[in-house]
Order: C-alpha cells, then structure tokens, then sequence
C-alpha cells in the first residue's frame, strides 16, 4: 500500500474570482512550483456541492513530496517561504492549510 | 491537460477517533466502493498543519468518477443512497461535501 504525503491548501470563496485566479495562476502557482523538493501540484476548481448548490469552499491545492521529512526541509527553503509570504499577501484570510498522508483503495 | 472530476469529503476532527475510524473504514468504505461508475477513493489522514499543530481536519476522502454526467447518474443508484445515508448516520455534523476538477500541474 503506497502512502503519499502532501500538504493541502483549501481556499474560500474570494470576493473577487477572476482577481484571485489572476494572481493564483500567474504568480503564486509558479512560486510554489519552485520548491526544491516538491514533486507534483493539484489544483482542483470547487464547482459546488454534490447537491448542486454553491460550496463555501473555492479552490483545493494538493503539493506532493516524498516524505513528511522532504517536506519539512523543503519549507525552510527561501522558495517555501517567498510562496508562504504571497499566499498570505493575497488569500491570507481565505486559506486553510493541512498535511496528511493520502492512500489509495481500489 | 487532464481534467478528472471527483467529489470530495472533508471531515472535521471526531470526538472519538478510534470510533470513527471502526466506522469509517470497516463500514463507510466498504459501502462507498459499491458505487457504480467510482473509479477510484483517495483517502488522506490530516496529520497536522504544516507548522505542526492540530488541525480541525481529521480526514480527507477524494472519490473520481469519469466526469460530472458519470458522477450525476451514480448518485441516483441505491449504492451511492446507502453510503450517503451511513455517513450521516455517523459523521452528519462533521463531514464537508464538494465536487470539483481536478488538474495536474508539474
């Protein structure tokens, strides 16, 4: 059974969307993508709710590395921490951050 | 660029952890897998928050079906009914649910 790490940033609903997307896409994706150590970014779009409503919730971020260690020396990085300053300069007040370990079942 | 569609369940920290996973893994699993048209469950374990604290998640369930039109009609089977109706039944107060696309950047 493979166990992947990864940190993930939820994000509410902004108040504005195609300002946030603007600077998500064009600016703090391209940061993030420069962490040493970081193997893949997802990026899911919340369209809404299994019931066809409108969700709380806007944007799902998943940022794999190979271990819970990777990803500790990676956040010490002048990388980690240029798109941890431009996170909080545009979405600080939107954005919940966790770590897990993601495992597949089929 | 692929986009996959998945539905998403976010669930906040139970009161009883070792309660919640009996259910959730031996049950709730098991009872999700049936759906016609799930393609595969991602279940991730929050461990934390990236600075190493607590974090109000507990867990992160990510099911992918082939598109939305794919997820829609699973949702009128009477698998995808037992297995909402049993997450209710344990983690009604504590589950989040979202559909969204997924697409990868690397």
């Amino acid at each position: 059974m493979v166990t992947l790490f990864k940190m993930i940033a939820l994000y509410k609903q902004p108040k504005d969307k195609e300002q946030f997307d603007a600077h998500y896409y064009n600016t703090h994706v391209p940061l993030t993508e420069k962490i040493p150590g970081l193997r893949k970014i997802k990026v899911t779009k919340i369209t809404g709710t299994p019931m066809g409503t409108e969700s709380d919730y806007y944007l799902l971020c998943e940022m794999y590395y190979d271990n819970q260690e990777a990803f500790q020396e990676a956040m010490k990085t002048k990388e980690a921490k240029a798109s941890a300053k431009d996170v909080m300069s545009f979405a600080g007040d939107l954005v919940t951050f966790m770590v897990g370990e993601e495992v597949e079942h089929e």
